[in-house]
């Protein structure tokens, strides 16, 4: 409670979280002439002759939108675009931190997704990258398809894709443990908004062939009634064997289970029926799908959660950072699978075979080598499948 | 040629003129429950709960857009939003160094006016206040317009409105050094588009009965052909004698001729033709209606330009930093014409009657001076107005 109290005397202390600084020096006559007029306008004619010119003479090479309408915003559900700001301001504070990556928050009014879609295409740009963020399922698979699609730069929607990356990277290293093979295993995706899609998508990169995704109502198949149309494409690549029935009989049998929904659905009966080594990842918060310490007795070979107080946390945090300011070092035009994949790897590498442990297959989300290993695996990848631009 | 070379040399240098800083520490897992998850939540909800704390848990308290489509960029014309950026950019540098004002360049693809407000509308919620730049004429004004409307912040289009005010700031103490009212001079503005209609409703304000508007084809009057709906407007509250005729005609027995469109249209011939002690503000740029020196030997007693090598530089530098600071300071929900006439006498007012010369009317582009007492008599006209907030 304290934490809250003081976290919220902090916030009123800070007066917001970013500021917007000059880079040049502004104390003379000669000073404004080179940075406003007249001189400017050298730079302006340098862009209009040659567009790319805006990645050299603005900020474009090292700016990243964060863009919300605050109606899946973490913990807090559909709060409205300005309630939502706080979370914006910290996403823009992280990039800073993490990557030296400016990055500026922005609130879109509406819930539509024509509209969302529009306003982004008018303003981006100036920006070297898009971040969307807490934008509610399904409408954020269609807004980041359309953009995907239109704009030419990177599009990416960091509840989806940060969350999958890093939940990838700590099953490579929770597999070699367990000795076990993407190919080989079952998965159990509990969660089928936006992060539980991506996390299943994302494996599925990865060799895996056995993945059910589950929900409040159960096993999701063909024939469940009010899937979206995200969910429904999943029925193509998920559950092949069409399986119908709850989570206990989802588990069965199943290696790994993945939880991005509700605290405390993970009952230790459930993980006895999974195979040997069982590996789980309960990322709901507060509350994980199960405690760290039940899951233990329970027999999990590996556990991650979402907390900070456990081991191998799941923080986006040692994705999203990385990722972008590799995009952006290549002026990237997309963050395709590849680069996503290279991001796993990346982070899971710099756990070395002889420090790899049951409570540590996932870097600590302050491991300042985190951002550049993963800037450097996405460059590479960037540059791989050719959506480079330098 | 040297200048422009070096200009360009040092926006390769800047890779940018701005950058997003982190206002708070994160160095460690304390840092992060704070600025971020957990302790973001208390923020948002205290949002949630009442909108207007926004003003103190976000940037929402100092934060200007700085927003064009690049139609009307100063002396390039419409070059487009990418190329613009420069201009933008160089925009927040001052905002920062004058006022203290966080600002941030945005840049809106579409020419199309439903398109453009309905952007800024999306957009506008993070922010404290909006201003247009370098938007072409006539749409910058039913932009402007729509906006005011629709926005519960100040939507200030500077071209317009800060030229005007500086100009009625230097216009106030030349008519004190030719012992003149504004209430019965003639006033000649050449130039219809946004800074010269801008111009002449702000001296309205002033009391000026006696103004003509002039562009390329002459006198503006009822019956041109081609006014815009602006300019139709205007053609209700000026020339009410009905006058036609060319520029020459207008300024017969004019008092004051204010240019802000093309170089060199001022003869000798025709300020000879003024009533005595003329006063000019020739303001095309770089080269001016009427060169300084020939303007002296025709007789002017006043003479301004919009260039730094000369004495009273109308220089917007002097208005829209401190008219912003002023309104952000009491969560002014607009910029209204009280805030604007505040802010010309602010200006004008730094010079006491003893310093007044005819080549100081306007305050040095640097002075520190200007910015405090623009914000002080804004705040104070927002707060009589009540259009203040806190």
């Amino acid at each position: 409670m304290d934490n809250k109290k003081e976290a919220l005397a902090k916030h009123y202390e800070w007066n917001g979280k970013i500021e917007v600084m000059s880079r040049v020096p502004l104390n003379s006559r000669e000073d404004l002439a080179l940075a406003y007029t007249p001189g400017v306008a050298e730079a302006c004619l340098a862009i209009e002759k040659k567009p790319d010119e805006a990645y050299k003479l603005t900020r474009k090479n090292n700016l990243v939108a964060v863009i919300t309408n605050g109606t899946a915003v973490l913990g807090l559900g559909a709060i409205g675009p300005a309630a939502s700001m706080p979370v914006m301001e910290g996403k823009c504070v992280l990039f800073k931190a993490f990557a030296d990556v400016d990055a500026f928050p922005i609130s879109i009014q509406s819930r539509d997704v024509a509209v969302i879609v529009q306003t982004i295409e008018q303003i981006s740009g100036s920006f070297g990258g898009i971040n969307l963020e807490d934008i509610a399922a399904p409408e954020c698979f269609e807004v980041e398809r359309r953009l995907k699609a239109s704009l030419d730069i990177p599009v990416f929607h960091d509840d989806q894709h940060g969350t999958a990356v890093v939940v990838a990277a700590g099953l490579i290293n929770a597999l070699k443990l367990v000795d076990k093979s993407f190919a080989s295993i079952k998965v159990v995706v509990n969660g089928a908004g936006s992060a539980g899609i991506a996390v299943a998508k994302h494996l599925l990169n990865f060799g895996v062939r056995n993945l059910i995704l589950t929900d409040k109502s159960g096993i999701l198949a063909s024939d469940t009634p009010d899937l979206n149309s995200e969910q429904q494409h999943m029925m193509t690549v998920t559950n092949l064997t069409k399986q119908h029935g709850d989570l206990t009989l989802a588990l069965k049998d199943a290696d790994v289970f993945i939880g991005v929904s509700s605290g405390n659905i993970l009952k230790p009966s459930m993980i006895q029926n999974m195979k040997s080594d069982p590996i789980v990842f309960a990322m709901a918060n507060p509350v994980p799908e199960i405690m760290p310490e039940l899951a233990a007795t329970a027999g999990v070979a590996v556990i991650g959660t979402g907390r900070s107080d456990y081991p191998n946390q799941v923080n986006n945090v040692l994705a999203f950072p990385g990722i972008f300011k590799g995009a952006l070092s290549v002026r990237a035009s997309d963050i395709n699978e590849a680069m996503k994949v290279a991001a796993s790897h990346a982070i899971a590498s710099l756990i070395t075979s002889d420090e790899l442990r049951a409570d540590y297959v996932i870097p600590d989300a302050l491991d300042p080598r985190v951002c550049p290993a993963v800037a450097k695996a996405v460059k590479e990848a960037a540059i791989e499948t050719q959506i480079n631009r330098i």
